[in-house]
């Protein structure tokens, strides 16, 4: 195996756990890191996962400039830190340096190869469930499947970059296109994440046992489609809404990372899986009056939610 | 003149402000209480009022029964106690007495139609800012006129009863059309007061400010004028939205009713001012998905409100 220089820059529950995995392995990691840079510089980092815990010695950074050049960063920033994601990566890169965003939503890829050039940017999609506990600890409750792709849909080279992960004992998926999955996940993301905030900051399982809500989810679900294939990509709409209703009934009371930022008055990454599709649908003339609502409650929500607007 | 008999069968602010205004030119008014029984009883009904504070000794009573037969009554409940009207209007029926509703939302004459017979229904649209203070005080800040019509439009009848009030130095008018008149209140009612709860608990001024609020705002006002035209009324929809929206520009933060019921997590008239009307729309083939939405998330958000849902 030829080790890898790898910057994970925005060292929340996502980066920690895959960068983690990654150091187990034996590749020479190195975390951004703010809240929890003193504790993990004195204790290291802890996994506490169902597939079994461990503990690494990370190599903790208060500045991109420290870790300096490496192989492959890392891009698990918040997307509603994503306009800083241009100066946190930059020291980092070299001509040779791919650069992999695990942010969600829309349009990412498409910032960073802007910054960077096109060639050298991949995107990843995690479906995994687990959050920070105390400082130096992440929690890894379940599932950990990254799919992967290149910007440019350069097939080869995301199954390469796929297979550093699946090295690390990652489960891993590439599929076609990449625009397509960031699609597909949004059919999910878009009516569980936000209808969670609208409807009053509920879990999954309210909105599925909901007449009203359920309907507002599908929905959203089918504009999102209809949207997604208006944008180049062939999803067969029906049978993936079936497929994410299926799912959805099976994870009981779950709730979308949106859910916990708007309980913990964090701001929601709400332009990221809500705004930017809107406009790209608006772009490309196609009617989605009802993510246009959700949209304009959840803006609104998450502007009253952090006192940004004031209520008599 | 001639002196009436008159039950005032829902003594909150609306119905105690009328009543008292009625009683004070020499109607012998009956009040039908809960709240405030005990304290009327003993020291009478105080309106503290911007057109001059008055207080009168009220006949409060804790049944219709007591009050027996009168010449008008008056039914100012919630509309989320509409299915107790009936057994509480009967006891105060005599053959020639009068039934005037003043309960928000679409539908309500007809109940009464279906119950007591259509020729004695009248429905009285208040414009008015009160509110309930201190046990046998009310408030009336601003406003008073009441919008009248008869179930069967019978304009001289609904004059008859207008002047009743005018009598009494109320401010009246009698449209040609009550069912107009009633979707034409909706297209402010509808927009403010479910926009005010699904944005979390704003004033109409939050909603003015901001912009996406505010096209929700005009979507479902339209869309309000769409499916009262839709059901046999004349409204010129564009200058009535001009208008709303002017009005409401001058009342500054004004909370609608259902947005006091939500914050003090009290049943919200749902059904009354946004269900029926999207339930009319969709026998009427117009289609609504705005309202649609909002009546999945406002109904939803008063269950929760009330902890008829548990969230984890």
């Amino acid at each position: 195996m030829r080790i890898m220089k790898i910057a994970v820059i925005g060292s929340g529950a996502v980066g920690c756990f895959y960068g983690a995995r990654l150091a187990r392995c034996g590749h020479d990691v190195h975390f951004l890191m703010r809240r929890d840079l003193e504790a993990v510089r004195r204790d290291g980092l802890r996994i506490e996962s169902v597939d079994g815990d461990f503990h690494i010695a990370a190599q903790a950074h208060a500045c991109s400039a420290e870790i300096g050049r490496a192989d492959l960063v890392l891009c698990a920033l918040k997307a509603t830190a994503l306009a800083e994601a241009e100066e946190l990566i930059q020291p980092c890169l070299g001509p040779e340096t791919r650069i992999l965003a695990m942010i969600n939503g829309l349009g990412i890829e498409e910032r960073f190869a802007q910054w960077f050039g096109p060639e050298r940017v991949f995107g990843g999609l995690a479906f995994v469930c687990c959050n920070r506990g105390e400082p130096g600890v992440v929690r890894h409750l379940d599932y950990g499947r990254i799919t992967f792709g290149h910007f440019q849909d350069d097939h080869r080279q995301a199954t390469e970059l796929a297979r550093l992960f699946a090295d690390a004992g990652i489960e891993t998926h590439v599929p076609p296109s990449l625009r397509q999955a960031r699609w597909e996940k949004l059919m999910w993301n878009i009516p569980f994440s936000t209808v969670a905030v609208s409807a009053g900051g509920v879990t999954t399982r309210e909105i599925m046992a909901d007449s009203g809500l359920r309907a507002l989810a599908e929905a959203l679900m089918l504009e999102t489609g209809r949207a997604g294939n208006a944008d180049d990509c062939h999803i067969e709409i029906e049978p993936m809404v079936e497929k994410m209703f299926a799912n959805t009934a099976t994870m009981g009371p779950y709730k979308p990372s949106m859910l916990l930022d708007y309980r913990f008055k964090r701001p929601l990454e709400v332009e990221a899986i809500l705004g930017e599709p809107v406009r790209r649908a608006r772009a490309l003339r196609v009617a989605v009056p009802t993510m246009e609502i959700q949209y304009a409650l959840c803006a609104f929500l998450d502007r009253l939610n952090r006192q940004e607007v004031i209520t008599e």
